[in-house]
């Protein structure tokens, strides 16, 4: 069975190729009865116009585009981008767009496709992820007039929307727990130095650390791996005077903060308290459960994803800021045995 | 900045839009200096003719689509899929091929993606994940003509070509260590009953503990999130006699079975051994690490796109036997102190 074509069509229905094309766009040119004979054998046989035609007609390519500029073995480990990913394909298929993805090596890689994707007309618009600081991807997309929609912000997004999250809140809420709790030694694992909300965490960890009177607010940054998580930790807690809680930026590092724990035979919570940031199931699968971050990251990707329709669509769209991570405690913390 | 259009060169080069078509798609009808000279400016002004018109000239749509019908949640937390393809996108953009991924929600809306996609051109072939017994999209893909590559097999897959690995092999290469070590009571916690990998795995657990004298060989089944792993494996340690090890489908729920293990106050490996399926990075970072068989999951997602990227090129593809997993002992594993 080949793929029906509007000849198949008018052979069926004894009349030309044009009569069918005129009855399946609705355009004057042939009898009410012979465009419902037509519209009925279209169907039957099912027949569906080629995306290339519409394309080539004006219409949308009814795909969005989402480069990931990440190293494939980091996103095979860490939940967020495929919770992302679910969140933005629920909103996408419920409007019948494709999602085209891609994975490069590095943001020349990405500029390029970019270029092909709106030059070819394969995409009707991308989602942009890790925002990084003077992000050169941005007076790109600005120059090519190609919709997007970052996923971060909402500094350093130039003219485009970005949706996002109140990091320093969220943060705010944590340190300010700890510091109920007990703990006056809180060190922060972060994320790639060159991401934009690596940055405005790292900025509002040390801020809220000098409100609350700590002596230190400590950042060790990291590719969010676990090894990297885990040598980060083991870098804390051999210090003379080793942090009594670690926040990480995701959740994979915390998991591996944990074990060097155990490795280097001090107790979770009572020698050290481990927050988690982006709450996946993995948080509740170790002992202890881990206290975490949790926002609804599929939602996250879902508001990104109508954002960008909208954009498509010519509506002139604005920024939106999401809901705020908030604490979740779970066994992971408690007040410090030694203060 | 608009895409540029083939009027654009025409305008620039003040020659008429047939004839930049022709120097384009290097037809006679322009002399060849002209044909330089468009070439020249199409190249300066960054036009690239749109996927569109490619498409409609027969040319192929140059992406390959992926329809996954699992659970969102489910997604965001294994590993499995995002490594498998982190594998298939770096072998399609070496081909300048886009990945077009959509998560869909039961067996009959991937049929209809398929008929969509097919119908519109919008890919030259298909990824098939998640192969069932009895599986309805086979015939259907079959039918289309539609160029696809099964991610499983060898059975079941009828016309199209699978990428498999020997589950029995590996299977057989974990109860025979077990049974090395000392292990008498060996149960395992599978995935998706449904699924024809899960039911290739149970019978050969159920040969191999045969074979080696084994009194049971249990298999429980589960959804392969950690919530059902935690709840299988609370259900495999409350028996009478209960397993001195349990074999896990995947990673997620080995996980959970060590944390239900210790809040059951078993010791592992000492009261009850654990092995994971699919070593993901997530078996090195738990305490004790886990003890996992092992493969090379990107690869064995490239090994897939290679195939279907021959057989989109028209070449008639036979299946492949991709390398059978091995087991990678770790802290996870030990000779059963009540054996």
């Amino acid at each position: 069975m080949k793929r029906p074509t509007i000849a198949d069509i008018a052979r069926r229905a004894g009349v030309s190729k044009g009569a069918v094309s005129y009855a399946l766009n609705g355009q004057p040119g042939v009898s009410d009865a012979t465009r419902r004979r037509i519209m009925a054998i279209a169907d039957e046989i099912g027949f569906s116009p080629s995306s290339a035609a519409r394309a080539l007609s004006g219409a949308s390519a009814r795909a969005v585009g989402l480069a990931l500029c990440r190293p494939a073995r980091t996103l095979g480990i860490e939940p967020f981008f495929m919770e992302l990913i679910s969140g933005v394909e629920a909103e996408l298929s419920a409007r019948s767009f494709a999602l085209t993805l891609q994975v490069v090596a590095d943001p020349d890689a990405e500029i390029a496709v970019y270029r092909r994707w709106w030059g070819e007309r394969r995409v009707d618009g991308v989602l942009l992820c890790d925002l990084r600081a003077d992000d050169r991807r941005i007076p790109v997309l600005e120059q090519l007039q190609l919709p997007a929609v970052v996923i971060g912000g909402p500094d350093g997004t130039g003219a485009l929307p970005g949706v996002w999250s109140d990091e320093a809140a969220a943060l705010a809420e944590t340190v300010e727990y700890l510091v109920a709790l007990g703990h006056r030694r809180v060190a922060r694992v972060g994320g790639l130095p060159e991401l934009q909300h690596t940055r405005v965490r790292t900025d509002a960890f040390r801020s809220v650390c000098a409100r609350l009177g700590l002596s230190s607010s400590d950042t060790v940054t990291s590719d969010y791996t676990g090894e990297d998580g885990a040598r980060a930790t083991r870098r804390l807690l051999s210090a003379a005077r080793r942090p009594t809680a670690v926040i990480y930026d995701n959740d994979v590092m915390a998991i591996a903060g944990l074990s060097v724990a155990q490795e280097m035979g001090l107790t979770v919570p009572g020698d050290v308290s481990v927050v988690a940031w982006d709450d996946s199931p993995l948080c509740r699968l170790v002992r202890p459960p881990l206290t975490a971050l949790s926002r609804d990251i599929p939602e996250y990707g879902g508001q990104a994803a109508r954002l960008l329709l909208d954009a498509v669509s010519g509506v002139r769209v604005a920024g939106v800021r999401t809901g705020t991570a908030h604490l979740t405690p779970r066994g992971s913390t408690a007040p410090p045995r030694n203060p």
